[in-house]
């Protein structure tokens, strides 16, 4: 299977649909953008989806869900929020079909106009906020600490599965606060969120940082973001999280009551990851024989093939492992299908980045062993069956902390300081990645440093160290590197 | 808070609509039709769906996620669900808004007119047999077995909360086989695994059947269903599950290869139930004072409130009950609000449902005992704080047991056997329920019963004895009982 994969240094993009298909995880569907998650896919989103929800609850959240349509003109509210979300979405404009008069198929009636558009939801900020005025009174109230797990929709032009979908999952956190010091808190206290998830379970390293003004949320007062380095040296927007002021509460006319019986505009945070998550994913471990997932997130862990097909000897000796494996809390599956070879299955798991595989056949039993297979290196040894249980409990240990480790290293490889512009230039032109560099604090600047590299500030990272510099564009002063990079 | 609930005698659809809004449940949204699950409701949906998924895994099936939007020729492909589904849908028509003219707020921009319209999904079985005839070649790829949790759309006239609204959320399941008698199976197995579901986890009995050909699903061969009875003598469809033959094999064109080598159609079924098993649960065990919610499936199981207020002997004590009830998995929460009295709680707390409140003061302390109230029979005991947990434990378990006997008594005392039309009208207008009659079989009749009376075929019961009579108003010949009721 894997010859039909493109390599990565051959065309990275054509490699990147290549595993997305090969490995089962999403396809193209009938209507322009949005995509189906196949099974396999969906398991490892499922995942994903478990493990945040977990950290959310952990944290004092609890799940709602808001209406899909919104009304037309809640977009306009809010008034950056219209300039950033208004624009390319889906617009329901009827309700009702109707038999073709000439008896062919159906047509829209036109007596169903609706008298107000309704947008499939981009993102929930308007509806959600015009719901929290019913909610909220009182600073009793507060804070309103809500996700919702969701579908939703921004039209874009050039797709690409799962990085940029028509149609995409996400959950989108929307809390309400009676001080600016809490709602900003929350806005970081879910970046840390994000970063430890990223990092403990997607192994993915990740930058936190601050969105410079022309690349904030539209709405907000200020972005934090969490950026990804993926292995073609280009950066990974992978979640934010906003603190929206009280925009929204203005807007949306929000106010509660404080402990003096004064009355206050609502202070809000929203914040998002969608399973433009599974882009990245694939795009930090995988390689040119398939997809790798890390251990945490594989929703099949090990998978035990039988050399060359099942028998009763080996059956039992895989039974117990089974047992064993499962006792701790680890997927496994035996694979007794007859009609393939195991030279086929080898390819299809590595394929499929089942993260370990073991192989038995008569010699192993003969002698007490049993062959294991990492797909991170593509190590294979001989272990002894005794204890087996233990050595792939460790192994995947082992694995998801490699994982990470290689994802680190290559972007600490790959994230350069740069002093000049030239050497900006080159740098990004030869080796890419992320560059840190001094920059004078304008918008305008940043746009022509983009518009003559298509590089972007990805975010002032929250760790840099004050340091005096110039801008590498316009020499003016700067007082800290902020972190460059072309991305998705 | 209770007297703010109409009693059920006053009027039933009003305390309805009072449990399902000071339960916080739900509430209605910007968006006719269209409504917001709050958080404490949207965590006992979270329960039914989490155990669903639950068994729908156990049985071989997995998650995928298909596109919310179907071109709407698709509609037209299946001659008898395009007359079902395609009329009352919300349509997608432009993919663009713009700032107006006159500057004032955003309008639908009409250079963004799309090609073909898009209908967002009323179900799913459209979009997903396109897709399957690209998943489907040979008798090695079937069976599939696939189930998505989605949110889905009908342009309902007349909503009511959680039983009939435009959005919803459910599970559909989409099965694809190599032989009718596979897809049958799957079909009646999926309705067994719903009847076990409502009747174990919502405590709520029901009647297995199979819809007649006027009450099928558009696009069906057979439809069978799940039929539960509310408190006011009106019937609840509670989950469908469907056996579609060929008929959308045939209209997507999905064949496979057999065994043999020969190109065959697959045979479908599809099955779901939604967010309406809400409206089950609360009207098949709340009363005037609230919500009741089984403890299988409630977010929080067991609160405990001290009186008057939390002090250090009171609060030492409670940490033991606590960390007892959380390692039995048991969901509980104290109470240590210091701004509302125990009565406002205990009034809070049983609107909500909460299945077992514990009390405990000073003088409880001294005897060693502490007041446990269960919400279903709102009994008031005290007992000894020794061995608590373990009596909370038992008592969650009658709860659960007693919910169910009970509702199971209420359909009991309201299933009638009536033999002539005059029986079957009095019994209808007196006491309602669940009549088991005979029917002449015919649509026609069908269709008049229910013209004159509001009532139709629930279903034929699966579990029905042959039993020779004459329908109630031909007098045609009949060979077994069927299922009436008035219904939701």
């Amino acid at each position: 299977m894997s010859k039909e994969i493109t390599s990565r240094s051959e065309d990275y993009s054509q490699w990147y649909n290549d595993i997305v298909k090969k490995a089962q995880l999403a396809d193209h569907s009938a209507v322009r953008g949005c995509m189906v998650i196949k099974p396999y896919g969906f398991g490892i989103w499922e995942n994903i989806r478990d493990q945040l929800d977990k950290m959310f609850k952990e944290t004092g959240h609890v799940n709602a869900y808001f209406p899909l349509l919104i009304p037309k003109s809640f977009l306009s509210k809010e008034a950056e929020h219209v300039e950033g979300f208004a624009k390319e979405c889906a617009v329901v404009t009827h309700h009702r079909l109707m038999n073709a008069p000439d008896g062919n198929g159906v047509v829209v009636d036109p007596k169903a106009k609706l008298e107000e558009e309704l947008i499939i939801r981009p993102t929930s900020e308007t509806i959600i906020w015009n719901t929290y005025k019913d909610w909220i009174n009182s600073y009793r109230d507060l804070p309103l600490l809500i996700n919702q797990w969701a579908n939703v929709m921004r039209w874009e032009m050039r797709t690409r599965l799962f990085l940029r979908t028509a149609e995409f999952l996400w959950q989108e956190g929307h809390t309400a606060h009676a001080t600016k010091q809490e709602a900003v808190d929350e806005s970081r206290m879910i970046l840390d969120l994000y970063a430890t998830f990223a990092e403990e379970y997607m192994a993915m390293p990740v930058i936190k940082g601050i969105k410079t003004a022309n690349e904030r949320f539209a709405g907000a007062e200020d972005t934090y973001t969490i950026e990804a380095l993926m292995q073609d040296g280009k950066a990974l927007q992978a979640g934010t999280s906003h603190f929206l002021g009280q925009n929204f509460a203005k807007a949306f006319n929000v106010t509660f009551l404080n402990e003096h019986q004064k009355s206050e505009f609502v202070w809000a945070t929203s914040w998002g990851v969608s399973t433009r998550l599974m882009g990245g994913l694939i795009m930090t471990h995988s390689d040119d024989q398939g997809f790798v997932v890390p251990p945490k997130l594989a929703s099949l862990q090990v998978v035990i093939v039988p050399i060359p097909k099942p028998n009763d000897e080996i059956d039992e000796v895989v039974t117990k492992i089974m047992a064993d494996l499962k006792a701790k809390g680890i997927t496994v599956k035996y694979d007794t299908d007859k009609k393939n070879r195991p030279g086929f299955k080898f390819a299809e798991y590595e394929m499929l980045g089942i993260p370990v595989r073991l192989a038995i056949g008569k010699r192993d039993l003969e002698k007490g062993v049993i062959e294991v297979a990492r797909r991170d290196t593509k190590e294979k040894t001989s272990q002894a069956l005794d204890g087996i249980a233990d050595y792939v409990e460790q192994l995947l240990e082992d694995i998801q902390n490699n994982l990470f480790q290689k994802a680190l290293n290559y972007r600490n490889e790959h994230t350069t300081s740069v002093d000049t512009f030239d050497e900006f230039k080159e740098i990004l032109d030869s080796k890419g990645g992320f560059i840190l560099a001094h920059w004078d604090g304008t918008t305008e600047t940043e746009v022509k440093i983009k518009e003559l590299t298509k590089a972007t500030i990805r975010c002032i990272p929250i760790d840099s160290v004050p340091e005096d510099g110039a801008c590498i564009l316009t020499g003016k002063p700067s007082k800290q590197r902020v972190l460059f990079a072309r991305s998705y």
